[in-house]
């Protein structure tokens, strides 16, 4: 739990005053950047040293074959693993007769700094090579948003003391030798040289280099051009070679001169495009930015950044630590899915190969809830993606002996990639979370077109599924046996709650829709019978509820399980998957991550608000957050209940997860999920935001250290602007249709001439603050509050 | 279920009165030779064709990784697979240039023979050449009951037509070529040059091999010496190389003169023992084995067996395919136990790679009530080799951070071998298996020495791990969740009542041991409140029941689960674990074996006579079979409530698993567990047999077609003979102390000079006749009958 030493904290950026190699890892992928396209995680421009070395595009993957040591049937036989593309970022530089190499010589100064609304990475450095030479050296890298096959740097060098000799190689690199990966099972699958070469070219100040990958038979293309400034005599050339492209720039420098190199670097790729027309389009796209210019690029980036901010900006006065943490995880969520377009957003978006690259429930559950409202165009590409995989979960489905469509636990392309069927497949509340996420977007909306077509397809899908999945048992009860809920300490059960409850929805849902689109509907195959078993499994749905403890149990029969021995767990036995068994995990009352706690966060209407005080005072005691995907849905249900500061304390938990690396896993990514639970946790839960059909809801109320809260919404095409401060909150909107909402069960009018102030009614906390197993509780934010 | 067409029911022997190369590898496993140390599959003595060739020795693996799509911990690394180590069963032939090969020219007869009483696999053939020379070729073969390292061969061929050259090889082949393993996962692992050469030697009629293995670093050392008789000018030489020995004899035979060759070969191996230790621990076998020549050997293997016979023969009059059935099973139990001796009795014996060579459960609870009460001395020795584990299931339970031991799921060293948790590591009832067989050998051999040491070391060892594995819940029941019971269609439920009901009888024997045993009980570490905490929890021991039903549910929730859709099932379709994801099956009212109905064998007292009629009806329907572990239990329950006829359908079932290859794998092994079902299905089912703590009671009742069942079963140094017909009973013993027993309830005293006869009394069925699963019923053994 120890913050990143040298990060400052400032509203609009992540700053790092010096540079710690034994943290490296950590700030490469705090430091990525990213269009959702292509990603470049924060290494050095020298390339070395390095944490992980890591260039990603959106969708390129190697297949490998999964391994078991017992087979089984359904079992997937291969799975998917991004790999590590052609490195455009490096640019080696000779000082006289050294390499610059900060782990060498004297680095005087080191400073990094990650701007939000510029949206590029900038580096300065001083350094004195070990025969003396000073040189200064400064970059600036972005991923451009606005161009996305683009990213592009501007790299500049400047002696210091003396007349001195420079040379810059820029470079395209295939297939960097990686580290060895660790035995966490959360990391990623080693494959070595996934990049077979195809062709390579130079050409003045270009170069550029076409692979394509063994098994999953896609070809990448990788072209870099450069605009050189640097004193007469500055001599410019580029080589190619299988695995490398490479453009030297060379010359000699008075203190006081300066060479500066802008390398803009395209990248192509495609699964069914032949090699010529793969290598054309990263040569187009490649002529275009040339054209627009590093100055162009820059305008464009912080112009389309500024837009983003407009409306989905989140402001907090009096924790200036979470202010920038916010717009942080904002920022990366934006970057994760802005021009994903057709493909997954990753848990670990594009910043690390952490989980092999692979997208999870977290998308739709963590990450769109957020896109939906601040950025729902990429929300509805992100959607759209997953509609895209509707054939391979029908087909996955078809291979479970089920109906409808089973979509995969984890994936690149669409097929599941889950060697551990109890934890994987066995986890079909995925597919209740992306119909959730396709109304969820429709509500926020309105659009009817896409409900009529992606919408209705994903839930008259999910609903089949849903439907033969479970079944009416000797007194008509529709229960789900044997699936895996949120909770990963737990699997396999009966009636997992958050599942039944997800499902019921869905069911609900998919028949509605299937009303009120009729044809559609109908096109799918939908008749009046199904309709109404949907409706009847969903009325009849199973919900355990222990009257004994007056708790919902997790699942059939959680709560006679034996309490985890939290007094003999030790600090270095966390997380405990490490550490222990599954068959003990699963079998006894210990919660890796909100699961019961995310049901009365998704679906609040099926709880009274006694029992969401109760079960949260049940679970606190059993969760122990080994899991990034808790503490946001601690914070929302924490502010719910009226623990304003437990909330505090899980809010600050997710918002720093990646800048304090307290999962100490960043290194391979950043928890996406967690990032988009910063906004989560200050909107639905100090703003207590809830949509849902019935009504647009909310419920603010600050805890004290917090004095001021406002955000944006996106909502049918209008923004929606909420302010809260310590006494009273305000609604307005910018345009469009007014709005109903109800502002702590009252119902309000908002027009775009007439915003709305209202009072924060006075309410205390339902019960004492829960307790946390022994040594699990979250930091305490502010210590000095009683 | 159709029988093999050329075996004929003899009641001493299986005969086969032609070769069907179709079912080759089937009959290898039911005329294999093994005597516990050495295996030889039934394979032509010619080597080819062949289904599988496969000689084994008890011990003899090598170590294979596990490997795992996903990792996680507790998983074990490592497998241990058999090896199919160096043949010494070859003989080739060549008649005159032409190799003798049954797929070529013409075989005018061929005939093997496997014979109870003599312990040999006879084979007469007489074949033409395609040249047209005719031979005749007899041989004998047998793995020596007397002389644990020694299989012998007295080979014999005789040119019919003509004046023929003959030439005969007489071979040891190591890393023989086997065939590629199938995708069943109860197939075994491929290996392929397992055997790596440290020396060889040949010297006269004599060769060895001495080879060792890669990872498991065992020594194995072959050897083999010959007697020729053949005319005046036979030439015998022999040659070595690095995986072959090779005695070769050549001669000229006219039509009436014979070559005669006696073969004897001899294994040794080790693990610790050096190269030359080891070598000439195999050359003083065949010395001694030389001494006593073919004659010897032959007459040490009759009297050999005609000592078992006198006491375990089984006798049956009716039905004379289950006559030799019984019989053949007790044949192949014996030769997988006889000489054991410090190792293991795997699931297929010494008769093929099945399982990759692993003892399971099925040792302790199929095979091992056989053996206590016809060969006790094996049964002992197999208990012995579990309790030498004893430091790796301790090792075992530690890792999974459980008390005592944890016993593995499959294992050949006594290392957990199991790469699928939920069905492996997860059964734990396997502890409590072997601790009811330990307390069975000891009630039925009143061998007080073995209690107090093995017997006690292994009670208190298990009482701990079910101490430390379960847990009192709020109400102070004793649950055990989270495990999986015998079904292995269900998996990691709560409270399986077949785990908690042996688990129970663990306990409270562990504590009665122990107070027995005060002194040795307190050498390991037991105290009075240890022993109070087992009493504890076994008296609270939660046993689920179904109050609506009226049934108990396997596990927790059981009955509530949706039934499994037999109707729209395949016969194509089973086993259902080759077209069913394990999700599915562990989901719904499916049962693929005993469980619930095996408690109730095991645990007699724990059930009303009523709830044993209403639960075995229940799963009945639910029950497929898709496992040889079954239909000798469903035998012996329906025997017990009075559906004679149906008990007498599993018997057959059980009896003609592998003689009628019913579940299209006897090619890989046989199925001990189910040849030792024929005796239990016979003396356990019809006989009644149950022999508690409390009694030894007996409930014999015949169907009308069986009119005479006799049996014999050592009970602490004398032989207890019963003799069953349709009316009576009759009870003797040979010698020592007087008997009580009970005779459908009453008592009855039986000495040495008083047999005691009773009169069986007319019961009618609980219930009407079970029904099954459609397509599962089991095939009708009397057709006319109503």
């Amino acid at each position: 739990m120890i913050g990143h030493p040298t990060f400052v904290t400032e509203p609009w950026s992540v700053r790092e005053t010096s540079l710690d190699l034994d943290t490296l890892a950590q700030t490469e992928s705090v430091f990525a950047l990213s269009n959702g396209h292509i990603g470049w995680r924060g290494n050095l421009d020298e390339g070395e040293p390095y944490g992980l070395p890591g260039s990603y595009l959106n969708g390129v993957f190697e297949i490998r074959p999964l391994p078991y040591a017992e087979r089984g049937y359904g079992n997937p036989e291969s799975g998917q693993t991004i790999i590590n593309v052609t490195n455009g970022k490096v640019m080696r530089l000779l000082v006289n007769d050294e390499p610059f190499d900060v782990r060498y010589g004297e680095l005087r100064s080191h400073e990094r700094c990650l701007d939000f609304r510029a949206g590029v990475l900038g580096r300065q450095a001083e350094w004195v090579s070990p025969a003396g030479s000073a040189v200064k050296v400064s970059s600036t890298r972005m991923v451009s948003l606005t161009q996305r096959s683009i990213a592009a740097i501007c790299y500049e060098v400047e002696p210091v003391n003396q007349t001195t000799r420079i040379v810059v190689q820029s470079e395209l690199i295939a297939n960097e030798q990686l580290p060895v990966p660790g035995r966490d099972p959360r990391g990623t699958a080693a494959l070595t040289e996934p990049l077979v070469e195809q062709a390579d070219a130079s050409r003045g100040a270009r170069a550029g280099l076409v692979h394509a990958t063994r098994e999953s038979a896609l070809i990448v293309a990788v072209v870099m051009d450069h605009v050189v400034e640097g004193p007469p005599g500055t001599l410019v050339q580029s080589e190619s070679f299988p695995h490398l492209g490479r453009t030297m720039v060379s010359t000699t420098l008075e203190p006081g001169q300066r060479l500066r190199l802008v390398k803009v670097v395209a990248y192509g790729w495609s699964g069914s495009r032949s090699l010529p027309a793969v290598r054309d389009q990263a040569d187009a796209a490649l002529a275009a930015a040339m054209q627009t210019g590093w100055e162009g690029l820059l305008a464009e980036q912080r112009s389309y950044l500024d837009r983003f901010w407009a409306c989905a900006d989140v402001e907090l006065d009096g924790d200036s630590a979470i202010q920038q943490a916010v717009r942080f995880g904002l920022f990366h969520i934006l970057q994760a899915g802005a021009r994903a377009e057709g493909r997954a957003i990753a848990a670990k978006g594009l910043t690390g190969p952490g989980y092999d690259g692979h997208a999870f429930w977290d998308t739709e559950t963590f990450v769109l809830p957020v896109l939906t409202y601040t950025s729902p165009d990429a929300a509805a590409h992100a959607l759209r993606w997953r509609h895209s995989t509707l054939p391979l979960a029908i087909e996955r489905a078809r291979q479970l002996r089920l109906n409808g469509a089973a979509f995969p636990w984890r994936t690149i392309r669409g097929e599941e990639c889950s060697g551990y069927w109890p934890a994987g497949s066995a986890a079909f509340h995925v597919n209740a979370d992306i119909a959730c996420a396709a109304r969820r977007y429709v509500r926020a909306t309105d659009d009817t077109t896409f409900e009529q077509t992606i919408g209705l397809d994903v839930l008259v899908h999910t609903a089949r599924l849903w439907r033969s999945l479970g079944h009416h048992d000797g007194n008509g009860r529709f229960r789900i046996d044997g699936v895996t809920g949120p909770d990963e300490y737990s699997a396999v059960a009966d009636n997992n709650v958050y599942t039944n409850l997800m499902a019921q929805e869905n069911l609900s849902a998919a028949a509605d829709a299937a009303a009120r689109h009729r044809d559609c509907a109908t096109e799918l195959g939908v008749d009046d019978e199904e309709m109404t078993s949907w409706r009847e499994a969903a009325a009849s749905m199973v919900i355990p509820y222990d009257q004994m403890l007056g708790v919902h149990p997790q699942a059939d029969g959680f709560t006679c399980h034996e309490i985890w021995d939290f007094a003999n767990t030790t600090a270095e036995q966390y997380p405990l998957l490490l550490h222990f068994p599954y068959f003990d995990l699963y079998r006894k009352q210990v919660v890796k991550q909100a699961d019961l706690v995310l049901a009365m966060q998704l679906r609040p209407d099926a709880f009274t608000p006694e029992q969401k005080a109760r079960n949260f005072a049940y679970y606190e005691r059993l969760t122990v957050r080994d899991s990034s995907l808790s503490a946001s849905v601690q914070a929302v249900i924490a502010a719910e209940i009226g623990h304003l500061d437990l909330a505090e304390d899980y809010l600050a938990e997710a918002a720093l997860m990646d800048l304090d690396d307290l999962e100490h896993n960043t290194a391979n990514g950043l928890h996406l999920a967690s990032l988009g639970g910063i906004w989560t946790a200050l909107v639905a839960g100090y703003g207590g935001m809830r949509h849902t059909d019935a009504a647009l809801s909310f419920t603010p109320r600050l805890p004290p250290a917090l004095t001021r809260l406002a955000f944006g919404l996106h909502l049918a095409g209008r923004t929606l602007r909420v302010e809260v401060s310590g006494a009273e909150a305000t609604y307005s909107i910018d345009n469009g249709k007014p709005l109903q909402l109800l502002h702590h069960g009252q119902p309000v009018d908002v027009s775009a001439d007439q915003p709305a102030t209202c009072l924060i009614p006075d309410v205390a906390p339902l019960g004492p603050r829960p307790t946390q197993p022994r040594g699990r509780a979250p930091h305490r934010r502010h210590r000095t509050r009683m």
